[in-house]
């Protein structure tokens, strides 16, 4: 991370992290050694609260327990609109099923999802992730979710219009085959995938989405990076 | 159903119950006045096991408690495939987490369903049935689930051998647009909507199925049939 912050390129983190507001993330990071400020991070909380605001949307909030002060200032009174995020121990059967109720007693439900991911590791193993909490919510209700969050192309656009740079001229790093790497490359940019985190040797073969290269871990990923300034 | 039973007319329940035995299951209409035996009814579980025994699978069960008697006779150690029912209140973050991890663990992850039902709705209101589970689990593992159970045309077809009836001289009755009446009519049957229980008024819009005949209730079911002999 220092090494890319000294050539002068310009940097961005953008995550589907939606256990935690942006301050916690970003402490979490510091505390672990990194150089990252809220002010650097692209998350899917806020890009929802300002898609709620301009469509006068109400939520009602199926998400981490860490989150809800995101949505401090968003109306929540008579919901209008389901926003899901990885609400990890709070996907209880009675927090789901209270979830689909608000959605299907809407005429036309609107379901906003914080991600698409299918699942991530944690040390103590794999675990769910929101989209599958998604995909059951859409079933049920006979609803498509919009998807705020990697991969969605307007996520990965909004990181770049932060940044002032074209798609061409970025670059992603990541270890998610789909939501990572088809996410960025959809949106034009080229993508290096990471074999570490939820990495798995199968996704090397995955039938819709083939990184421009693989690199070993991060610091592998900044000499490619910087080798060809 | 005595006027059924006494026209002579062959009867069979098809039950997407998976919260229960089928003897308890039975005991409850009982209960309620039903003339009605296990040997009368078309059940999931059962369906189930005669899969898991032909082609040597042994499942990690996530059922509802009450269901797990039907799998007595099976070998469930060292599991080689995960099998999904309504499992309700036992469909907690940890009991998902594990289904998914078990799936996921395997080089070709077999998942058997018993249904895909969207919803039902109980005293207390709506809840979310094994079928949004089920999208949970496929989306998150990437396959396709094989459905035992009601709309399944399989399913069907077992209850109408059961009697030694041939699809077109068979009716069904029931509440739900889908796994009901749609399942049904793929099977070649006719089909009768009752407008109770999870019967909704926006069902008689639905994109797809369109019952033979709308019934206010059981009875009236009874006297359509009736009627025509």
């Amino acid at each position: 991370l220092n090494r890319i912050k000294a050539s002068g390129l310009k940097l961005r983190f953008c995550t589907n992290e939606t256990q935690a507001t942006r301050e916690k993330f970003v402490k979490k990071l510091q505390g672990l050694g990194f150089d990252i400020s809220v002010a650097e991070v692209t998350a899917p909380a806020p890009a929802a609260c300002r898609i709620l605001k301009e469509r006068s949307l109400r939520p009602h909030l199926l998400v981490h327990n860490d989150l809800v002060p995101e949505f401090a200032e968003i109306d929540k009174t008579n919901p209008n609109c389901v926003v899901i995020g990885d609400a990890a121990e709070n996907f209880t059967y009675a927090n789901l099923n209270e979830a689909f109720r608000v959605l299907i007693g809407m005429e036309k439900p609107v379901l906003l999802s914080l991600g698409s991911g299918r699942y991530y590791k944690e040390t103590d193993g794999l675990k769910l992730d929101v989209g599958a909490y998604m995909k059951a919510l859409e079933y049920a209700c006979d609803v498509q979710a919009e998807v705020v969050g990697k991969p969605s192309k307007m996520f990965f656009e909004s990181a770049l219009a932060e940044m002032g740079v074209p798609a061409q001229q970025a670059i992603m790093i990541g270890d998610d085959i789909v939501s990572d790497v088809g996410g960025a490359q959809r949106c034009g940019m080229r993508a290096l995938q990471v074999r570490t985190g939820k990495y798995r040797p199968c996704d090397e073969n995955h039938p819709h989405v083939k990184p421009d290269a693989y690199v070993n871990n991060l610091a592998e990923a900044v000499d490619i990076i910087l080798q060809q300034l």
